[in-house]
């Protein structure tokens, strides 16, 4: 049953599922019978710490992470570790590293830590027959220097998505899988670090989850890196070295519980991939809809696409807000039109959406 | 009218008044008619515009905010201002900077910045006659060629206050107010910064206000500031740099609208300092509970103190607890019990817990 007649195609704060809104709204006033709102709770308290170590609990189950690996989480979104990878990973600043371009948000990641370290920018995108492909990891010219290599496999803005896992002998692995996080299975010992911001399929912004391998944690061993910010002590205090966001914590402890409901991320993929393959088709049978991305690097959670005549933009946006459908606009940097669909965009919202996209296109193509 | 039988002396995270919670219930499902919830609202949209502007209006009104002052939001809480305060403002680690200690807090603070600078440390606290006492502002050892310097006017853990406002000719003065901002009537243009972690009197945990003088906001030119932590871009981009913790902004906003309500804040300075002379008079009053800080220097929003026998530590805060009256446990640095007495705790509740602590006192003395 919908609980509403909209649906949310945010990049950035996605829909939060009803279930999971409807326990907030329950626990708003009085938390697990405690008589003070969950917003209310200490995060000293043993309450509060039940909170941490289930939430650490749903990710080890869905993710399957390894033992040798830490769930730590830390303030403020993916854009802060842009800054404080390298901060706590470098031991001087004329150590390299490498950094994969594949798109907006890598590209503003290798901007920052230029800042800190020396920067390999390894460009991967090319173009072939008009579409846009990404060269194969095993051509990826990585130093034999570096400190670690840094990548995003899903780029929200360009919508394009790297579906190889890394697999390079020796070399740490950064990957800032805001956008993929939990939304299908993942070999966690592929990576050395993987970090995702909470506000797309873990709860609400202000908040990043990282997991960590044991032997990275304690690289920097200077003492520059700022004390809120040092994996180090997140993994020794449980994320809480200073007052962690008890609220956004605590729904993100409500979406896992949600998603393993579901029936964990195989499933979940599985979904994700459907609903993503009912808009591309759309896409692809329209004269009017255009995505130059080699269905191969297509991003099954950010869909960007322009319209042959772009005065059409605008008139698409009006009619699928009008018709319920929110948030559609593509990334300022780069204009025309982006779907996300995150974990709790239900299957019944993409093929809504899908109906009016067809009706759209054979209105104005 | 009361919501509920218990009271919540948090020093963290503090009680969120009972329109304020009934908001947020009311927001949860369906903000504003936009059909989504006020979680999902996306912070590019002109809805969260609002809730930004609006929450600046409210601050610059309560505080007589001068106009040569901008309002900015910062990830985390007051710690991270620890470094992120010295980061910003020195132009090479050889500069100098003055900290106040006076006590937990302050001295954390200092331990911080000796990592980006150099820190000319000034010890304020003196004992006279078995009273703690904190030396008057004009006898404070201030370097000539110091760049800023650093106090806390309320130190949550020792429950010391210091009522005077700053006077120094041409010196930058920076505090954390975290406990006391919108507490009391405070005149910005003493200080160069102020700043505040929200989870006493502005909301929940996660955020910091920064009011932060025009000059102040481009100082250390140089390129390594975190980007999400730069002043500079957050005041260029509204403190929206990258994606902020929008429901927190928004619970703020509405703690505003509640404070406004009250009546400004020469009322509720005066409520809170009613509030804590009750709870000061049975302390002084009975021979079970000892506070060793001499009056001036008392703390109005966090009350610390000992029971003349310590093994009744566990019963007091047992009985407390049961009767009601949560989360009177002192910090675990110091010991004791401490009582917090921020702005949404009501002059109700305080009746109550000094009843209660007459009462333990005529069956334990």
């Amino acid at each position: 049953m919908l609980h509403k007649k909209v649906f949310n195609f945010s990049a950035s704060q996605a829909m939060i599922p009803y279930p999971v809104l409807k326990q907030i709204k329950k626990d708003l006033l009085d938390w697990n019978n405690t008589k003070i709102s969950v917003m209310e709770i200490n995060h000293r308290s043993d309450y509060f710490v039940y909170i941490v170590e289930s939430t650490k609990k749903y990710l080890r189950k869905l993710l399957n992470i390894p033992l040798n690996y830490k769930i730590i989480f830390c303030f403020g979104g993916a854009r802060v570790q842009f800054s404080i990878i390298p901060i706590n990973f470098i031991k001087s600043k004329f150590n390299s590293t490498d950094y994969i371009n594949s798109g907006y948000w890598s590209n503003i990641a290798i901007n920052e830590a230029k800042k800190y370290c020396i920067v390999n920018r390894i460009d991967v995108l090319y173009k072939e027959n008009g579409l846009i492909k990404v060269h194969p990891m095993n051509n990826w010219l990585i130093s034999n220097n570096s400190l670690y290599l840094h990548y995003c496999p899903n780029e929200t803005v360009d919508g394009i998505y790297i579906d190889e896992l890394p697999n390079f002998h020796n070399h740490v692995v950064v990957a800032d899988c805001s956008s993929i996080i939990l939304s299908r299975v993942l070999d966690i010992s592929k990576f050395g670090l993987i970090y995702a911001s909470t506000q797309k399929n873990i709860g609400l912004s202000g908040l990043t989850l990282l997991i960590i391998r044991d032997d990275l944690i304690n690289i920097n061993k200077s003492n520059t890196i700022p004390s809120t910010f040092n994996y180090q002590y997140l993994v020794k205090y449980n994320s809480m070295f200073s007052t962690p966001p008890t609220f956004i914590w605590y729904v993100t402890n409500l979406m896992l519980k949600w998603l393993t409901k579901q029936g964990g991320l195989s499933k979940v993929e599985k979904i994700n991939k459907t609903k993503s393959n009912i808009l591309y088709k759309i896409i692809d049978n329209s004269n009017l809809y255009h995505n130059n991305i080699s269905p191969k690097y297509r991003s099954y959670t950010n869909i960007t696409f322009t319209l042959s005549n772009i005065n059409l933009h605008k008139l698409f946006l009006k009619e699928s807000h009008h018709a319920g459908f929110l948030n559609l606009s593509g990334h300022k940097a780069v204009g025309g039109i982006r779907i996300s669909l995150y974990n709790s965009m239900p299957l019944i919202g993409v093929k809504k959406l899908a109906k009016f996209m067809y009706n759209f296109s054979t209105r104005y193509s």
